[in-house]
């Protein structure tokens, strides 16, 4: 038997949908405790998080995952029941097996290998899981990150298991992601009877060639590691149904997704702007779920990274900034070389999610060797 | 006592909510009957339509009003109780006092004057009367129309009731209306997440450069009765709330009120071009209101209407084609001069709805001195 199937299939079978964790965090609190780590347990709000260190000194090396999962939706869609795993041709069938319990398991079973062939290892290792990643994510590694602040607990280095491969693993490893900044946008104008338009101002009309504007408008041009920031209006919303009334006001929710060739700042800044330079009367409500990060091309952590999956995968990794967010943008705030390493996330959060049985297993493996190349004496 | 201002009280009095005609229409009817009318109740799916006429020859001159109010609202709102119609500082209190039971009342007074004083009138003399004006309009004068068509009734000259005047009567009579063309347009995209905007297609960006065309669109420069052309967009929705989902599709309502210098097929073909220009992915339902009528400059019940407010009210009368749509609109198309004229409009569809004792004694005098100048051997 394979101790990070085991491991894996374990994890599966505890229903951990966001922000539950159902179990997870003290079943590994327990494992490792027992080879020595140091055990925090973290409880912001209703949510558990779970630190557990090995040595003291610096720098510290810290993986980074989550127990918690998206909800299964219509369990009768799945074809295996999305909470007993199921072995079947090469795969791991299961609600989390992707995203992300089988990477959590590959942690594990790396660090017990990494700390028992290397007990004097040099610096720290750390073993960092939130069970609110899925969800809205304030009670994790946002609040975890708070308290190190307070705590002085820093962190130098962090590999965050979220699924990265694209057709095999190490195949691509993530080395930054792009900021989020969103706006709640209300366009203010009069309401009034369409037969009248003289005495009412339609939100939608002022505010037509303002959105042309933004939709048309080019951020920047990205750069080396990054694509061009994007722009998306998500959601717009004005009237009440009624087609005779001019409505009061507009709502909009607009979203980027920008590289460290844009600030936040400065896409507020550009945004209110344009609005302005359109005579739109507004309220802009910001919120900023992350600044960008990356893991410079010359940092330790990247070039390791990389050559342990050609190393021990045979592949020459793809080195991407794209898709959403991860909990890295937390960390990387803190001074932390982040980069993201884990199985392929063709199926995560869809039905018949599933893991390659043979990635799976190779997985502890790369972990294993980034230890090893960090932070062996 | 005064006959049209007790009819009034006594129309008032019956809690007539559109589409319920609350027993207004056979009082009507029996009235007018004594006076030798034939009556012809018309009964079309929920609603009550009274067709009373006097003569059987040409031309036929139609009076045109509506028994059904709106909604009174909160009536605690209300200084006085909107169904008990009150007489306070010159000023009959009532929901439905002016649109449109006062002009129904005057109407009566008037044609029962007009057929004592002149049995042997030339022409026809007809009161048309509904109780779905207020409401959804489809089996009202819509359908009286319809119905007149299939019994080759004609109506060669009409007055309609509404509240026309602004401050006092005789100081504006509508000379017709604009068209109103609606239409509900759905924009295609493809859904997908907002991190992955190239995987998608955003239909409220797909929107936007037509949008802002649309709405900078000049699409005539009306005429000497009409203003220009006005387009309004009075609903746009797109987006599920979730502010990380690109929308699969996006629906706006909009609606032009137009003058006789456009077509509806003008405007329809001139909407889709731009959006086609624009390369927007649509459908888009259209839904015709009414189209624009006009009582022609040299005609002779409007050259006659506004005599006669020169002559009893001592005012030259504005002559207007503004304001929203009316029945008028059905009986248009019959080839039928139409022209409104009624009492201040200045609270109706409000709470307090109040109408001018002194207009309202004085409104039978002008319908019966258009009777006398059409119809008079």
């Amino acid at each position: 038997m394979s101790a990070v199937i085991d491991l894996t299939r374990d994890l599966i079978r505890r229903r951990s949908v966001t922000p539950d964790d159902a179990g997870c965090l003290p079943l590994i609190a327990a494992r490792l405790e027992r080879l020595g780590f140091h055990i925090e347990h973290l409880r912001f709000g209703d949510v558990d998080n779970l630190w557990a260190t090995h040595g003291t000194e610096e720098p510290v090396l810290a993986f980074l995952g989550h127990t918690d999962v998206v909800p299964p939706g219509p369990e009768e869609r799945w074809r295996f029941p999305p909470f007993e795993p199921t072995e079947h041709d090469g795969m791991l069938y299961g609600r989390g097996t992707a995203d992300m319990k089988g990477s959590v398991a590959a942690m594990v079973v790396a660090l017990e290998r990494f700390v028992t062939a290397h007990p004097q290892h040099s610096g720290t290792v750390g073993l960092l899981l939130t069970s609110d990643e899925e969800g809205v994510a304030l009670h994790g590694v946002r609040e975890v990150v708070e308290h190190f602040a307070r705590s002085g607990q820093r962190i130098d280095a962090c590999v965050v298991g979220e699924p990265s491969a694209k057709e095999t693993l190490g195949d691509l490893i993530r080395v930054g992601r792009r900021g989020s900044l969103s706006g709640t946008l209300t366009v203010k104008g009069v309401q009034g009877h369409v037969a009248y338009p003289d005495k009412a101002l339609n939100p939608i009309h002022r505010f037509a060639p303002a959105l042309a504007a933004l939709v048309a408008e080019r951020w920047d041009d990205g750069n080396a590691d990054f694509p061009p920031t994007s722009f998306q209006v998500s959601n717009i919303h004005a009237g009440t149904g009624a087609n005779n009334v001019i409505p009061g006001e507009l709502v909009a929710l607009i979203n980027f997704r920008f590289s460290t060739a844009s600030t936040a700042d400065g896409l507020r800044e550009r945004t209110e702007a344009i609005l302005r330079a359109h005579d739109v009367a507004f309220d802009l409500d910001w919120h900023l779920s992350g600044h960008p990060f990356l893991a410079p091309p010359g940092g330790r952590l990247r070039r390791i990274t990389a050559e342990v999956c050609r190393e021990l995968c045979g592949i020459d990794p793809e080195e991407s900034t794209g898709g959403g967010t991860s909990d890295g943008r937390f960390i990387a705030p803190m001074g932390a070389e982040v980069i993201e390493l884990g199985p392929v996330n063709a199926t995560i959060h869809k039905v018949d999610e599933c893991v390659s049985l043979a990635d799976l297993e190779r997985l502890p493996d790369l972990y294993e060797a980034i230890c090893d190349r960090m932070l062996r004496q």
